[in-house]
This record gives structure tokens, C-alpha cells and sequence, in this order.
């Protein structure tokens, strides 16, 4: 009763698109976090190269249980 | 001329996409809604499971014709 | 050294994700702009046509060389 | 006491200014609304056609009492 | 699966804290909602009468399941 | 030379427009600030009476020179 | 008619609660400041002290009949 | 289909009005734009002579078809 | 001199309050942070089970000396 | 204890740097404020005169005790 | 009178200060907008290298008369 | 390739100017962190001491490799 999660920020990419770059994220960083329930999306960029969008980054908080 | 509009607020999920998501939340509800016009997204979220993104997840606000 | 870039804002649209809408503004507007490095997300909204999402839409920012 | 608020959000428009766009959309929704106590301006927007303002576009959100 | 959910915006009332208020919007809203599971606090204020807190008032919107 | 502004945030109010209850809001206070330079809008609300906008109401920040 | 207030912007302090720094900051404040209406809640922060919340801080604008 | 925008931000004034001074802007940009569609306020200020307002201000964004 | 801090971002629960959320969040989560001096309160939310507020939930960001 | 403050809103400008006007503004306002004790940044922005920045100027919030 | 101003967004960066990275972006980008009449800073940022800041990043737009 | 960060957020101070408090952040930081790539400014804020700004404090979020 009356949980307290963590929030861990981070910055994800993928070559595909923005839910990619979002699963990327929370997978590589689950072994270091706590037991992760939730994300939520902060902010959405991406790197242009030669005139095309060459990755798609999504900043996110996870919410991991203390 | 001078038209009205309502908007209503939707959460929608996906197991795929964030678009998904958007798609299953203005397809779910198109029926006790006037007739929708467009949207805008509000949040995007998510729910993890076992160190997975489990589910994407879209609030958006849906313009309908009153 | 201390580089100087000019941001140029953009709504890009797709029937198929918000990935894609994203991709079709950068690509489209590429001859027009100097030199593209990067782009970040500014708004994400979509047009409804008979109940059904018809087409995603994209406001971006994208930084480019001057 | 204790009073309770539904907040409905509207977008309402006008060839002539912002004050007329937010009158129409209070006064064409409110035969369908609880009684309406006030409104709240979430955002200004409008329609352009050759060159010149053809649309002032209103999103607001009214308070109505349950 | 991929669960779809309204948000309905209210304000409550309370002459003792913001918490209260949280709870008269819900509650008394309850009954003309879909089944509410979670509510998000938009904004708080409250009214002033003599130089004293006469009320505390909190905006939020109710998640109710489609 | 590097002039010091103390900013008076003001609320007016007007039956006729947004514009009118700026200017309202700006002239009744004008008396008992310093020197008034420039305006920003913060927030534009109105109170509903009987179905009807009864008055427009315009929040803003007011420069006054030091 | 056309009634034009003043908001004052404080900071109030409780070690029990929200809604107590919001009163003390008000009712300290009263003698002070116009004839106040109502208040806005800007930011909620706190003091900590040896891993315990030893103050609740609210920050608010009181809006003050000119 | 799958058209593309480019936003234009402006900064329009007027004596009168801010409907006014979006009008104004839209009008005078014009001829320097592509084909304008849709405007987005951002910002509404003014300036301040002898107590009294001297000129509504209105930032906003044009989306014009590339 | 010149003091670094690092910012832990945090959710605690309650069945009581806002403020006893945040209490809760603090004293778990002190033992595993740094020396804690400060709080801010990010978001308040909670949960809603057969139409009652089952759960009051805040996010804060906890400032901690290195 | 229980302390409350006051915040007053000022722009102070420097030819310098942000720092500078941060400055400018707090030492200019501090004989007709009460006693400061925190300054928080709202806005960041400058004079330009033929093609160069002529003036850095920051509007901040100061609190003051009461 | 009624002047109309457009808004050009630029990123300028300096090894020294944010000042000089706003000027940098200013100066550099003069002789290809009209006439610059102020800025305002959009964000503030910078690159790290081996645990060093090695460069301060300043997003700003800047009104140029049209 | 789809490289995965993390955001620490960190506050700073430093008597001279904000740009001097990013830097003593990151700085002083840096060995315990993983490798950091870049910064955000969140928040500027400072400290008044007699009158004078006794302090400038950054609170920024650095992007370090996971």
C-alpha cells in the first residue's frame, strides 16, 4: 500500500519510428532500473542527414517501484 | 458559416504504435460522438511489463461538429 | 566553431503513422532549406473522415546550417 | 454548497473578431450544456483565403454547473 | 484489450482542503460518468471572502472506461 | 540607461471585447502606477450569464518604468 | 461594472499541509493587500529536513479589487 | 496529398483591436508568403502612452502550402 | 561554496492527502537519496475505485546535496 | 515560522550579459522592496540595434519577506 | 504605424557564455534577415565533452521589421 | 547505432553568472555520472542577500550514454 516509484528520464532512438525509439529505451534500460510500470513521453526529435530523417529520438520517464 | 465544434477527450492504446493508439481511441468512440473532424494529441504514455513496452497509449482531443 | 543554425517550422502529413508525417515534411522541404541537421516535434494532430483517422499531421522544427 | 462544474470545451468562429467567435460558441452549445457560469480562452486560431483573414476561431472551455 | 477511456472535466469544492475537493468532484459526478478510474488534478484555487479561505477549488479530469 | 520595469498584474473586464476590457483594466490602474510602458496578455476568460457572455475578462502584465 | 482587480503574487508556508500554507499566506497577507476575491495556486514545493518534509510552501496570486 | 506547411510567424499591431492587428499581419505578409491557409496566435501584448493603450500586438504563425 | 544538487523525481501515495502523499514519498525514498533539502511538486493525481477517491498520488522532484 | 513572501516582478538590462541585468534589476528595486531573499527567472530576451545585440534584458520574479 | 514584424528562430553558441552565444547567433545572422529589432530566448543548452562543458547553445527568435 | 541515454538533473551555483553555474554543475558531477553528451537549462534562479544578488543557480538535465 501507498507505493513510491522512481522516475528514471531517458533518450531513446531508432531508425524506424518514435514507438520504436520508445521500446529501445525502456529494453536497454531495464537491467539497471528498478522494476519499471509506466513511461511517458517528454519530448520527440530526430537527426536529419542528407536531407532525410535518419533516426527518430523519444525522451521519456519511466516510473520504476522503489 | 460560423460552425461550432466540441471537443472530446479520449485515451487510446495500442500494443504496436503510438498511432494505433490513436486510431483505436477515435474509432472506438466515432459512434456516441457527433461527427469528428480532426484531433489533436495531448500525452502520449505507456505501460511496461517485465522490462517491455507492454502497451502504447494516446490522449487526444477529438473536434466534432455540433 | 561556434556554428550558427536557423530553424524552419513545418506541418508534414502521412496516412500511415506519425513517423511517416514527420518524414514526408523533412524530405519535402530538404531542397528548399540549407543544410538539415536535426528536428524536434512540436505539435501532432490528425484529420477524422466517417469515423476514421484519415491522416496524420506533424508540426516540426528543423535546424539547419547557415 | 460545495458547488460541482463540468468544464465542456468548444471552438467557435466568427468573420468579425475573437469576442464575437467565443460568443457563438457559448450561445450555440448552451441549450445542450447544465447552466453556464464561465468560460475560459484555451486557444486563438483562424482561417486565411486569398490572402486575407477569412475566419477568427475560438477554442474555450465552459464551466456549466451539475 | 487496448482499452479506450473519456476524460471528463470538473471542478470540486471544499471549505476544509484540496484533497476534499478532489473528492466532492468525483463523487458527485460519479453517477453521471461511465465506471471513473483515475483522476488528474489541472489546476487548484479557491475563493477568499472577509481576508479568509473561504473555499478551495481543484480542476481535474476523471478517466472513465468507453 | 539599463532601465529597471516593475511588472503590475492587472484583470479588466468589458461587455463589448477582449480589447476593451486591456484597455479598461490598463487606464483604471494607470493612477497608481509608475510610468505604464507595454502589456502582455496572460489569460482571457468571461463569466456566462443566462446562455449568454455576459463580460470578457483579459489577465495581463502591466511594465511600469522604476 | 466593469470591476478591475489587482493580483498579488505570494508565498505561504504550513508544516501540516497544502491547504494550510495557502491560508496563512492569504490571511497574513489580508491587511495588506485590497479587498481580495480569489486566489490561483502557481507552484507547491517543500522544505526537507533530516529525510522528513519539514514545511509544505504554496506559492498564489490573490486577486485584489482595485 | 500528403501536403506540407511552412509555418511563417508574424507580429501584427492595430489601434483598434486585436482581430484587428492579426488581420494586419496576415495581410501585409502576404505577398511574401506562399499560399496562406490557417493562422495560430501565440502571443498578445501591447504598448502603453499617457495611461492609455496605443497599439494592440498580436504574435502569430501562418501556415502557408509549400 | 557554491553548492551542487541533484534532483531525484519521485511518486508517493496516499489514502488521506496530497500532503501525506508527499510525505510519503520523501521519507521512503530518503534513505537511498543524498541528503534531501527541498521538494517540488511536478503533478497530483490519483486513483478512483466504485466512484470514491481510492488514492491521492504526487510527483516531486526532491532536491539531494552531492 | 511559517514565514510568508511577497513576489515582485521586475526587467532589469545590462549592455553586458544576463547575469548583468539579473543584477541591475535586484540592486535598482531593493530600497522600495521588503527584504530579498530569492530571485527566479520568467523571461530572457534583447534589444538589437543595426545588426548587433545592444541590450540583454531579464525579467524576474524577487521574493520578499513579508 | 502598424508596423508588421516577422520572427526568424536561430541557434547561436559561444565557448564563453550564453550572452555570446545569443550575440554570435545575432550578429552572424543579420545580413541575411531585414532589419532586427529584438530577440527572445527560446532555450538554453550546450554540449559536454570528457566532463567539460565545451560549448553553450542559445535557441532565439528574433523580430525583424517587414 | 539507436543509442540509449540517460538524464541526470542537476542544480549549480556560482557567484559570477549562469553560465559559470552550468558549468560548476556539470563539473563537479562528472565523475559520477556515465559519460555525458549535453546539457538543458531548466530553471535559472538565484539568491539576494542585502540587497545584492549573492548567488546565481542553474538547474539543467545532462544527457549521459547508458
Amino acid at each position: 500500500m501507498n507505493a513510491t516509484y522512481k522516475m528514471e528520464e531517458l533518450v531513446g532512438s531508432s531508425t524506424e519510428s518514435f514507438a520504436d525509439a520508445a521500446r529501445n529505451a525502456v529494453e536497454k534500460a531495464a537491467s539497471s532500473m528498478g522494476e519499471a510500470a509506466w513511461f511517458e513521453v517528454v519530448e520527440m526529435r530526430g537527426a536529419v542527414r542528407e536531407g532525410m530523417v535518419a533516426e527518430f529520438q523519444v525522451k521519456l520517464k519511466v516510473g520504476c517501484k522503489v
